[in-house]
């Protein structure tokens, strides 16, 4: 089967992703918003630590009402541009397609299910760092690691997807992504928000780079104060995470360069923040489950105020 | 009993407070350093709400060592200074003496009378908006009570001071001071700390004054939360604060003219800030008692990051 993609949102992620599926040969359309124009006279261009390229015609679309239907949709946006995604994606589905949500945090998939019944919704997490440079410009700075699967018993119609989606990581994984099919998604999800929520968080409320937080004693343990409490609220949901991780994962930032995550970036561009997913989401399925998780609904609470006096 | 009061710290409280008893014909030593010229010269003045008035010459001391043996001592430095506390005042106390620390937090009397064995140690909670606005030169604004009282069963010799104490409060209600004995001196401490615990902070790490605080949703909710964190861990350690307590803090505040702590304020002209006292004690009296307080501990990470940032 020949796979044909659509890319919901070519940023940082949706250029990369589609960008490599496109120069494989893979039959992919983008939507784009602002670049469209550019993008349809000059083309994509990424620069990359695993090679860089330039592909001068790519399928380019400004609605989602010239762009055929596909069979796997990438939804590369912000999930605080999610309530208009049901609207998007409509036009875009034939029965049986799949929706790919290449977004962090938690319930997205469930959502999305709710608001398109009977269409199979899947999920990934890229591990990599991207950014857009300019119009049509993506640089891909490190890692590239993507991880899918289907949802687990969330009512989500995973389970059609999943047979697409090892065609899907297959394609991949020949356009030179190492993606691979994570056989837990919630685990998948969870794991990622161990690291996601401390420093998503406190690069923006404490003004700072993970480097600078890791390297003070007091925000240092405070990052592992809030890891650990989100180990709590994986395990309270049934996700066997591990307290080891959070050592781990402080290990590693202290071995990475100054990063600002994309919470950061969205604050000093002053764009919403993805405070609904990242944090709202995790505490109220650990809340479910009889778990409290103060630091975390704390940070949500300094992000929302951080994010309503942009601009004062 | 005629009481000779010394003064150590002459800043916006101590220059108030001793002020006031000085213009209403007590004795009054004060123990000045940057300012120790110009009040030689020049007196103290105090503008009021309640009435201003000008001191042309006072008992001003650049050292301890200059000044009489006391009866009473107001130490009115901030707690950042504790470390040379004991050292400053063996020189100024003759048997018999009282201290009494017009300061913030939780613990002073007991680390004070640990370090001076046999001398009574009292406390003081002032309720007031007074700033310095130059060399000798205080603004009383608003409020001005003083709840003094000695500590409870802390090892400090309170027994020894309860009898000065209420000639203390004689005279400063004399001296048009509202001051009263409290006859519980840890629920004070513990009720000023359900407000100064979240307020200090988080104008401190938000950079926003009380009334941005208390206008926004997600801050007024954390304004809550801590409240009802400092009340529970008052509890836990046997002081019977009330949960409508916050409530009522949290109605005041929003009555409040935009306002920034005595810790904002440090912050904003990069002195240290009094995160032992006013966080780290009451963290580790309520964990002693089995209390945990993450959103306090959060905060005293977060100022403690912040404060070691100062001119970066």
């Amino acid at each position: 089967m020949r796979i044909r993609y659509g890319v919901v949102g070519t940023g940082a992620l949706g250029g990369y992703y589609g960008g490599r599926l496109a120069q494989a040969g893979r039959e992919v359309h983008f939507l784009l918003r602002s670049d469209y124009g550019f993008v349809r006279e000059n083309g994509l261009r990424v620069d990359s630590v695993k090679g860089g390229f330039h592909l001068p015609a790519v399928n380019a679309y400004a609605t989602v009402r010239e762009m055929p239907r596909c069979d796997v949709v990438l939804v590369c946006i912000k999930t605080t541009g999610n309530a208009a995604l049901p609207g998007l994606l409509r036009p875009l589905l034939h029965p049986g397609a799949v929706v790919l949500l290449l977004q962090n945090g938690l319930g997205v998939e469930e959502d999305l299910a709710a608001a398109l019944p009977g269409v199979a919704v899947a999920g990934g997490l890229a591990f990599v760092c991207a950014q857009k440079k300019g119009p049509g410009h993506i640089a891909h700075l490190d890692y590239g690691d993507l991880d899918i699967g289907v949802p687990g018993a969330t009512g989500a119609d995973g389970g059609a997807a999943s047979g697409v989606l090892g065609q899907v990581a297959e394609d991949l994984r020949a356009a030179g992504v190492p993606a691979k099919l994570a056989p837990d998604l919630a685990f998948a999800r969870w794991r990622k928000l161990v690291w996601n929520v401390p420093f998503n968080g406190l690069t923006v409320v404490m003004g700072a780079t993970t480097d600078r937080l890791v390297a003070h004693e007091a925000t240092r343990e405070l990052v592992r104060d809030v890891m650990l409490e989100v180990v709590g609220g994986a395990n309270a949901v049934g996700v066997p995470l591990k307290e080891s991780l959070a050592q781990k994962m402080i290990d590693n930032t202290l071995q990475m360069t100054p990063y600002a995550p994309s919470m950061k970036l969205d604050c000093d561009h002053r764009r919403p923040m993805e405070i609904e997913y990242i944090y709202d989401r995790p505490v109220a399925a650990a809340a479910h489950a009889g778990f409290d998780m103060p630091r975390t609904a704390m940070l949500a609470r300094q992000l929302r105020f951080v994010q309503d006096c942009y601009g004062r």
